[in-house]
């Protein structure tokens, strides 16, 4: 058989094989990819094995992430650094090469350097988790707006710095999923050629034929989008077509481009054709049966033949070549345009610019009432100058989440705003992607917060794969008034409170809305969600600029309180108003909590010096109760849906007036003289959590906040 | 001008009248889509104002809920209960015309009767709330499933019992979520021919023209998802061309119909074709102007000339005679069809079949390890022929989620199993929008945990809209294993647990699943979330087939315990392994609590009764520990992510054993021989919500959890 067969026929066996061993995984897909991932990775792609970090490599993503074998045997071959024995390890504990790729386990996965949630470290280059269908392709949109960008930003005639393409391979999941709506409509629109989409159109989901739920006529639906499509129907055997087909994407420009590849799942087994073959080993029997008909030896495993590993050697001599190409054209332009260079090298290691902060805005003590979006705006403003690799924008609330409309990426790329249209999910897929992408870019992204539901996913992925993201939410509230239940969140912040590793920060004044975007640009590995009020808050003056404790004293009488009054954002000057009027009878003390999953990870000592033993503590927030147990004993909260009315009077209604919490604080207070005060923080947990010996770098954000012993009871790993 | 004119013109100055009475709201969509509004409700819809409850009449649904200025004013012209009043409180505490359409507060918005959340109870017909983009096309296919399936079943030659059609007004914002590709792709799939989707292509979002953010061939779109559609070039003055198109969906059979209507926003303003009419009022100036060039008397609000009502009236008495002939049908049906008919009744009626219960499963002492998601599949399958309204299926997931393959609703519509396809979010807006048509039918649709992120925005809604819907959801832990982090749900327990009114059920045998299908079925207005493990449970005896209470003590030594174990689900086998281990030493009780929202509901002292006062209570649960520290006093939790391994390893790496849990049960009760024991749900708070007068009615599953008083503390509308 022809070299190339030999190539493809291996990649089919190594797939099975490796699927048997682990007795668990995809060899369908995969199998019947191999062809594709031949001719991509041997004769399209532009990237260097040796430096999987050169910026301007060609992007691989398998958004169909159950087809992770196909990824690691590529990485393999390639001598990307995936040993056999990683393959070996396929989907067993603390392994390289999980069921779906994970960000930053092996170079070559799309993934940000980091420690794993276990400890253990990799270097990866960018990243992001794919997996939940319609996750890649989003992000490749992402990644396709970030070289767009720096493209237009940095290239110059001869010196084209950013020109590689986007591949992102996709599957019948992530065509019938909304986001690849989403997706194909944002790239469609903003005219992205330099990404390509090849859909594995084997024609099988888990559930059977895609006959059985399933009749878009798909290349038509991704003309209507403005795309350049092509069709290749025999992606099983015809490696030229699907060779030609690739290459004609770069004969057409201002397009992005979307290749429906004919494929057989499970190709070369005897369940070739069938979903059996989806996500279940072959069973030694039809892999050795398999093998016979790829004319491989069946009693041998992890076969790669010298001839097929002489062809892949030779993909790291064209990528060095290629790469070291790029890096002398770099130092001449380094030469001709040292400006240029000077800011592209901040961008390629991901620097904040020295004077950053000084563009920070201050408070100005006769600040007059305004919703934090307001201020949260007023920051977006100051820093979007001062920081070139600040790229975002809103899901069509550009002005009630305070993004002014400065130019817009569609008009020019150069841009930095991006009007991303009614679609939050893939707004988050994006902004992922352009996190991933790794050349200092830092993406932000705005919505109300009642639509964290819709892009829930993306924001999760953020948090697994360590991406500098910044979500952000506003309308954080029943407050928001006239538009009723369906757009008051309730449950919200306790849901983005509970995704480990997501930081929520909810500030109640400039000072602590500056505290948050200070913190989170200074996190490279970490998203962050802000929350943000409609409504006008009143000014409180004294608060804090430094909120990475999660939590601080802003008011005290002095002496050991009667009651202590806690609250986040919005709900910080109640509880100042309620203490006023709590103080000429009771010793009390307020404390602003902007960010609760921070206060978590606080010592001990911290901790008490907030909430002495013995006194009662008052919670006010204005969403669900749930979470608040962990912090005090009583909650002044919303557990029902809200209604439609001016916001002041819903606040009203709900109990969130000074005399409700006034009258709250005192039959606290009352109770408590009688009966024991219950011990929050209980140490004894913390002085546990405290010997667990999780390297500090793994930065997980838990959401732990009752008093239990972490790592020994099942939280080892936070 | 003409008297349609004069009807569309006084429809447009109501609409901004309305908006500008309330000084806040969105006149611009419903002032652009009056002549559509007039035509449609005026000649083509066939209902009757004076009974919103019959089966066959028409169904509207406000997809642009933020335009339900509109719907409010049509159900106030056509005489459906909607006052002059209930316009002039448009978006005021209480109202029962709020900002979007709310299910159950008025006759005629698609709504449940129910207690609104604040206690006032209206008569209403099949619900659900519209508002968040996206979700009403959703709900507009699935009462296109109900419709097709329920006409499948019951209609007969001459007797067509079920032949109305669902008409959909939608947007770009609809147009734009990737829910509605879902959507229009399973329309398009089932071919749905009395599906109506008209777009109000008004080239306008809140951010300004369409051509900002999108560009799709959106005609082109929808054919290729197999849609019949039309243009209307002229929708504001070609009021012929609006009735043509509508008629027109008559000739065109097997197929969802697909109108793209050119109007535009604000018509008739100053500002019209302008996004600044979308969301805010037009101002007193702009308002008169308005009028005048409408040619309305600027010096009067709210008026409908006499001749406008008469036309409407008309529609009563149309409608009134359309009913009577469909009843007359009937009756001749009874008559012929006496088995059909006693079938159709039942269903009409929403009535369970009395013997229902017989069919349920009991479990055999003997009981083999499996997972609880098989169990939910053993009692699925012993229902669906004994519960002839059960209806559903999974997203792609049948067999993982123990839904066996029966006849699919695709190739027969009397069938009631749907292939969802990978489609998760469209799929429970689906299930919403079959909820709302009640009929008797009862929906159900699973898929992993993990993908509730992917469906949240209609699962909530299900809540907020009294909805029965049972969301099956499955591989609910790190236990699932090998698919690793990506797919392994931690925080998805919380955030469910935290959506009003939404019950959480996660059994740990067949006796418990029994208990939790049974008190979900019996419950018509209330969703329920099922979760279930993938991986297989040991058998526990003697649970119980009653989880009404939430939690209930399994096993006891009997005296006052020295330590309690609580646990859910998969972890149930696990707390009492560990008592056995414990026992020896220590006075042990384990808790089985597959339903906390229902124990949260529980009065102090059947609390009390399982969790005595001074009793340390250590909790176990393989999900984030968030939520936890209402009901214990140590957790053994998940607070990171998890890893790709076999399940049980994965467990173990965790610390979900035997030995960890006795470890920390020892640790606990060591500590709390010499500290206090904090108290639980704390008496007078318990005592306080007790106090509350809230109409037990309202049905309100809070997921209110630490000791705050409820009502007074801003639950008082729980």
């Amino acid at each position: 058989m022809s070299l190339d067969q030999n190539c493809v026929n291996t990649i089919r066996c190594l797939a099975a094989d490796v699927v048997q061993n682990a007795e668990s995984g995809h060899p369908g897909a995969p199998m019947g990819l191999a062809p594709l991932g031949h001719i991509l990775w041997t004769r399209i792609m532009n990237f260097n094995p040796a430096d999987t970090s050169w910026p301007n490599r060609d992007r691989y993503i398998q958004s169909n992430g159950h087809s992770s074998v196909l990824l690691y045997i590529l990485l393999h071959l390639s001598g990307s650094g995936c040993s056999m024995d990683d393959l070996q390890h396929y989907r067993q504990l603390l392994c390289r090469t999980p069921g779906h790729p994970e960000a930053g386990l092996l170079p070559g996965v799309e993934g940000l350097p980091r420690v794993n949630p276990h400890g253990r470290y990799f270097l990866a280059f960018p990243p992001s988790h794919d997996g939940p269908l319609g996750q890649g392709v989003g992000n490749s949109v992402g990644m396709a707006i970030a070289q767009a960008h720096l493209a237009a930003r940095f290239n110059v005639e001869h010196f084209p710095v950013f020109d590689h393409y986007i591949y992102a391979v996709c599957s019948d999941g992530d065509m019938m999923e909304g986001i690849s709506h989403e997706a194909a409509s944002v790239a469609g629109h903003l005219r992205l050629n330099r990404l390509v989409w090849i859909y594995d159109n084997n024609g099988h989901t888990i559930d059977g034929p895609t006959s059985l739920t399933y009749s878009d006529d798909i290349v038509a639906r991704f003309q209507s989008y403005g795309w350049h499509t092509q069709i290749v129907e025999d992606g099983d055997r015809d490696l030229s077509a699907i060779q030609r087909a690739l290459e004609n994407v770069r004969l057409v420009p201002n397009r992005p481009h979307f290749i429906s590849l004919r494929t057989t799942i499970g190709y070369g087994s005897s369940k070739a054709g069938s979903e059996k073959t989806h996500g279940t080993p072959l069973g030694e029997e039809d892999l050795a049966e398999t093998k016979r008909r790829l004319g491989m030896d069946p009693s041998h495993r992890f076969v790669v033949p010298n001839a097929v590993r002489e062809v892949y050697a030779s993909i790291l001599e064209k990528g060095r070549t290629k790469q070291a190409a790029w890096q002398a054209m770099l130092s001449q332009y380094s030469a001709q345009f040292p400006d240029k260079f000077r800011e592209l090298e901040r961008l390629m290691h991901n620097e904040l610019p020295p004077d950053w902060e000084a563009a920070l805005p201050s408070e100005n003590p006769e600040e007059k009432p305004q919703g934090t979006r307001k201020m949260s705006g007023i920051v977006l403003e100051a820093l979007f100058p001062a920081l070139s690799g600040l790229i975002g924008g809103s899901a069509d609330l550009a002005e009630s989440t305070g993004i002014k409309r400065n130019g817009s990426f569609q008009n020019n790329p150069v841009n930095r705003l991006i009007h991303f249209g009614v679609r939050e999910h893939v707004m988050m897929a994006i902004c992922n992607g352009i996190s991933s992408y790794r050349v200092g870019l830092i993406p932000f992204a705005s919505t109300f917060l009642i639509f964290a539901g819709y892009c829930l996913p993306s924001v999760r992925l953020a948090a697994l794969s360590s991406l500098r993201v910044l979500f952000i939410f506003s309308h954080d509230s029943v407050g928001l008034g006239g538009d009723g239940p369906t757009h008051q969140p309730i449950e919200m912040l306790e849901t983005l409170r509970s995704i480990p590793k997501m930081v929520v920060i909810r500030p109640c004044s400039l000072n602590e809305t500056v505290g948050a975007y200070r913190w989170a640009l200074m996190r490279p590995n970490q998203p962050t969600s802000f929350i943000f009020s409609r409504q006008n808050v009143k000014y409180v003056s004294e608060t804090s600029r430094d909120i990475s404790r999660g939590a601080y004293i802003l008011r005290d009488t002095g002496g050991n309180p009667d009651i202590i009054l806690v609250g986040t954002g919005s709900e910080v000057p109640l509880c100042v108003d309620a203490a006023r009027s709590l103080e000429p009878g009771l010793h009390t003390r307020v404390i602003s909590a902007p960010a609760l999953n921070l206060f978590d990870k606080q010592p001990q000592e911290y901790k008490r010096s907030l909430f002495p033993l013995g006194v009662p503590v008052l919670s006010v927030e204005a969403s669900c109760c749930h979470g608040w147990a962990s912090y005090s004993h009583a909650h002044v909260g919303v557990d029902s849906f809200g209604l439609s009315a001016p916001g002041e009077e819903v606040l009203k209604f709900l109990g969130f007036t000074v005399d409700n919490v006034v009258a709250k604080a005192h039959r606290l207070h009352q109770w408590y003289q009688t009966h024991p005060v219950p011990t929050l923080f209980d140490e004894p947990f913390g002085e546990m959590r405290a010997t667990e010996n999780i390297p500090a770098t793994t930065g997980t954000c838990t959401s732990v906040t009752n008093p239990e012993p972490a790592a020994p009871m099942g939280a080892g790993v936070s």
